[in-house]
């Protein structure tokens, strides 16, 4: 059993009306009645969930790139950085949006090599090449 | 004017056969005949200059996701791990598979995002959702 | 001289509308004319650069915690990150709060001491106090 | 129930002379009989706990900042590198020295958000602007 | 008892010839009949596990430097990301080569303080010394 | 030409008799007259620099593990946070220590393979075989 968050989690029951303002956002947004941990753990701050959440939903929002090709950055991130909770939810996220495991395993396997090949080029301090740089304005 | 590499970067002169056989495979592979300075400073060790240059060659290879998709997840994780040659190297490769500053914007966007909500987790120890949890086997 | 930034800086001159009102924001919530280049990158992207000003405003204001604590916090992250450009301009920004040279030692002293020890809990695997749980809910 | 430690915490019972005097010296200095594990896993090498406890009394007592401040630095720190056991220990020593729940929030805040803007930063590799540099000595 | 896997892991039943293969490498080569869950749980993509396992068996044999060395410096890499799957799994390698406990407590010692002045460091921006610059080609 | 430090680096002239007394133990301790930039930087706060050269100076003396051991685990992890300042001092410390550049290149090549293995693990959420555990106490 893994151990309890730092501040409890928000209930639907507990929620204050800015709180459950943002909860029903979310699950209009999303079209389910599920709110995830995430959100309930912020709660403790309104103002804080409120400015969270809507800058996520933008982000993450349909625009140059599709949510799919989003929430694979995401799992990227989230496995670079060894983020347990964000591994999970943006793994199911993204199998919802289609992901398949073949999918997940080359997100891995890129996100892998690049945090291998960052170390080599930070270890030699290769110069960056002329050929790469922008113009400069 | 920036700092000398560690070692310094190995020459088509100064190539053994090994390191040679390397760059003519780079140079056939991308249908170019740039070997950019990441390759040249790895080829102090020419077995590890094979072995680095084939997986990425294979993990950076059309699959389950296509080569630019592979890009965009690179430079998201090298601003995560802040590679100043990896920023530099792959928005390079990503513009010339056909990135726009649009997209690299979003990357951006997300990748800090996802920066910045896998902290909140983190901190505040939020326990994962059941809903998010793979099946047992 | 350091690299050309990856997309150019956006002038006054060529501010849209959207990143003028931004500019405009910026410098009357700062009083002075000074736009940093942090913004003149990001305004590649006006929704974008309109969300984080307004989140990084929100985050950093007066609440629980003063300006200038919320400063020092930022400096002990940057730090840890190796943000070369949020260390200069952030350290910039709490000594225009009042951090003096020895605030700054103690704060770079902490950053430093947390991550030593955060690698010797990790490495050891210590594990969690009873009596530093939160009681479950 | 999570993974055991991987050396094995040591009790006042087995600990040497040199062990028995660190720990003493954290009783005494916390007004507390509590030794938390993080000492007792370092106890294996007496001469590194030594070390460790003596810096950490040093950079954590009152200076130029107070010591709650230095806790709010330790915990966006931890956070930010992932640290449970961190997260867990000087949460529950923040509270000890007045930090709020509010205050909390704003921590996170504070550290979230400079994880969010390093990366873009760095991701588009903004120059220091001439204002934020100091003087040349 | 901890979370389940993303991908449930591939038992020697349900190993196809590919992956049965390189299951039958990683036997020999380790001389055990052993085969440890993070090759189980990569198998789902039979190219990645064949890629990952000959390059992680190619650097971590004995060359220029030997192989408790490296596994010295697995530690070393791994508390310093906070991966708990490698911490454990390398400190049980590096024991099978020889390291003992106080070995075990020099490596992370120094891994820490690597981290701790590696942000000071980077912190107050210091200057490389000429004297440590390798000479230009 | 790169930037100036955030403070100062504090000359012989400059150095208080407290600073001076470190220095002068820096160079009685390496048996050279040249004391780097780290510690002229440091010298802002001379308690932070005695307790900081204090540590170093200990956590790198000959122990379980010998110096040259120290300096390549020192570089992994340098590489590995990318401190552009310890990639070039410890590097040349590793090498007036006898690192010839096949074992940098190993050095190397090791720590960039466990950042991309840590985040394999990581991404898939791998279970610790229990053949990795340690015996409860």
């Amino acid at each position: 059993m893994s151990h309890p968050p730092i501040l409890p989690l928000v209930s639907d029951e507990d929620a204050s009306p800015d709180v459950k303002a943002v909860f029903d956002d979310i699950r209009a947004t999303r079209r389910s009645d599920f709110v995830n941990n995430f959100w309930r753990a912020l709660a403790h701050d309104p103002a804080q969930l409120r400015r969270t959440w809507e800058s996520v939903k933008a982000v993450m929002a349909p625009g140059a790139l599709d949510p799919l090709t989003k929430e694979l950055i995401y799992i990227a991130v989230s496995a670079t950085n060894n983020c347990e909770y964000c591994t999970y939810s943006h793994t199911a996220g993204a199998r919802a949006k289609g992901m398949t495991d073949a999918m997940l395993m080359e997100v891995l396997a890129v996100a892998a090599k690049a945090n291998e090949t960052n170390r080599l080029a930070n270890g030699l301090r290769v110069p960056v090449d002329e050929a790469f740089l922008p113009p400069r304005a």
